[in-house]
């Protein structure tokens, strides 16, 4: 029996891991639920996995829940302290991380702190926090289990008995539904385009990271920390039909890749059952008439990725601010107040203004993220956004 | 520092062997060579290597060489035992086995009995003699390490705690050079034209097998005793560009894949540095411009897939039916003597003739091997074959 705890259940990744619970059930239980504000859908959740404890971000939705739930056996806790209770729950043996946004890098710290095992589909912790958890020795390799399809690709592909075995990774991207597209023809891209994505069901802010390539260059930070490697060992190859979802290169010239449909039940499952598989109930991929094609990003119309180096080059408070200023650009793109390439000019330029720090405390990164998005909503003004 | 027996040093696997112990010399050394009648290439060796044993099939070449090689401190033996004692060489840590066809099947026996561990690159011990080894309780997975591409990918690829993890595995293939033709235009194929293979260099028998697709018949036989599966689990898959070495499909819809360029040395290399990695001369595969393609094998007009499954089916003798009549036709194809597509017709005949022994003892597929031998030369004369 494996007890777990969701933080950020009712999210995309919260509610396909419940579907593989469900799939894995008897041998699984849910012991702690975490949300926002989404008291209702939580309650339902409460309804069906009768978890020990359950956590709103507010007081007002807290409240609401309780009336809702009425005399479950379940405690009701809200704030950032709650989360970090079901992040440390002593009964749960795996966490799974899916809060949006830096909020998850607290809970991170108490989970790993507390010897928990965590399923991380959190980006934001390891990109503006990860040399900060890195300097704190909470990297072994052993406690984090990747959620993200490429590093669940990495990590299932990781079959070194020492990193001098390894040469670099391939992180794969699908190039998103632009690629191929110049500037002047991106210039003109509306938030539905950008939102219907290929190949993989996301939310909204993760989609349109993954139309300007920003995603993969959280990506490259992310494995990075997750995987203890140089930034020059972490390569980006354009894989159109998402198949193989990353590949590790050895020094013996050989190259270990995972492959497999584009459905995120594989990483959340395997996070979940690792170290052993499990059936599932995602549909194989058949290679059988299948062609895979390999190709370099394009980094001159999809300068996200650059960016994003750049930011990981320096290190410091910069990928907190890089973060930030994507966060904010992104929303005001969604709400057509900034256009496509828009996303990418203002994230430069907070990056140009912003007077970096090289070895920050945490306190320096949560200043600098406010920076960041202050500036960016001021900045935003210009690139054709409102108050 | 780890010494090691290579039977078959003069042959195309054994060659290459040396030169991947060239380059991870000096911690790898050469202790017993073998060959054929090749002394004059043993001496060569010797010279190199300063091997405690060498090896000759004949007392004739043995004597040749002991001239040759003048007062060398090495021991030198021929015939079968003096296979079997370097297979069993008391200072030989790994024993690669690389000689050609059933005679290397005793000393695989040998080696295995005295606790060695073999790097296997003799498929005929496995596709004969498996159903033997397996019942001998011989087939421990850890002992024989897989000197073929596809089955050292499968190896580098198999990251399963147990078995019941393992949904199937696809040897891929490359077609050979006629993939795509229909059996009038096979009629006409040369030996010249099929021993031309677009992506693989390797010696005349294994050339042909490839270009019939009888070579993927005999790898289906020898994943099936080296990965202890049944035989609906080994799927065949066409693979134009010999890039991606086989794959790993698990019950949880994951398939791990082993990549890079072909080149016999990545998996001799992994044989011998096993379970480590260690830097080779092998070119890496760069994946950005590739395209790689998996399509279904033509069953119809390269029917040696299908006998080798047929064979495989009813065990016992006739995997060594088919084996001894696929090298009696393939000699006769070489020498002009039937035609390509003659090469299945005359191995179909001699299995319908053959009288099937469901659980033979070594002897009997001994005498089932000589029978089919004598059998297809007496066939031959009928399909164009002379005496």
């Amino acid at each position: 029996m494996k007890n777990i705890a969701i933080l950020g259940s009712t999210g995309s990744i919260g509610k396909q891991t419940l579907e593989v619970v469900d799939s894995l059930k008897p041998e699984y239980k849910v012991i702690a639920l975490t949300a926002n504000r989404n008291y209702e859908k939580l309650a339902d959740q409460v309804g069906r996995y009768s978890p020990q404890l359950v956590v709103l971000s507010d007081h007002k939705s807290a409240s609401s829940i309780a009336s809702l739930i009425g005399n479950a056996e379940c405690r009701i806790e809200s704030g950032a302290q709650g989360q970090i209770m079901a992040a440390t729950w002593p009964e749960a043996d795996l966490i799974v991380l899916a809060l949006v946004g830096f909020s998850g890098f607290e809970p991170l710290v108490a989970a790993l702190r507390a010897g928990k095992t965590v399923a991380l589909a959190n980006k934001e912790s390891l990109v503006v926090g990860g040399e900060i958890l890195a300097r704190e020795g909470l990297l072994g390799k052993k406690l984090i289990l990747p959620v993200d399809s490429e590093h669940s690709a990495i990590k299932q592909s990781w079959t070194a008995l020492s990193k001098k075995e390894i040469l670099r990774i391939y992180l794969t991207a699908s190039g998103g539904p632009f690629f191929g597209m110049k500037q002047k023809e991106l210039e003109k891209i509306s938030p539905e385009q950008a939102l219907a994505h290929p190949n993989w069901k996301m939310g909204a802010k993760i989609t349109i990271d993954s139309a300007t390539m920003m995603n993969k260059g959280l990506e490259v930070m992310e494995a990075r920390w997750l995987f203890g490697l140089e930034l020059e060992q972490i390569e980006v190859v354009v894989h159109r039909q998402s198949i193989v979802h990353s590949m590790v290169e050895y020094i013996d010239g050989s190259i270990i890749a995972q492959l497999g449909v584009p459905d995120m039940r594989t990483p959340i499952q395997f996070a979940l059952t690792y170290p052993e598989r499990k059936k599932s109930q995602v549909e194989a991929f058949s290679p059988y008439g299948a062609t895979l094609s390999f190709e370099k990003p394009d980094l001159d119309n999809f300068p996200c990725l650059k960016l994003a180096r750049q930011a990981a080059l320096l290190g410091g408070t910069m990928p907190a601010v890089l973060n930030a200023a994507n966060e904010i650009a992104v929303n005001l793109f969604l709400k057509k107040e900034l256009s496509f390439n828009g996303i990418a000019l203002m994230i430069e330029d907070v990056m140009n203004k912003h007077q970096h720090l090289k070895s920050p405390e945490l306190n320096d990164i949560v200043e600098a993220d406010h920076w960041a998005r202050m500036t960016a909503l001021d900045i935003g003004k210009q690139f054709g956004g409102k108050d």
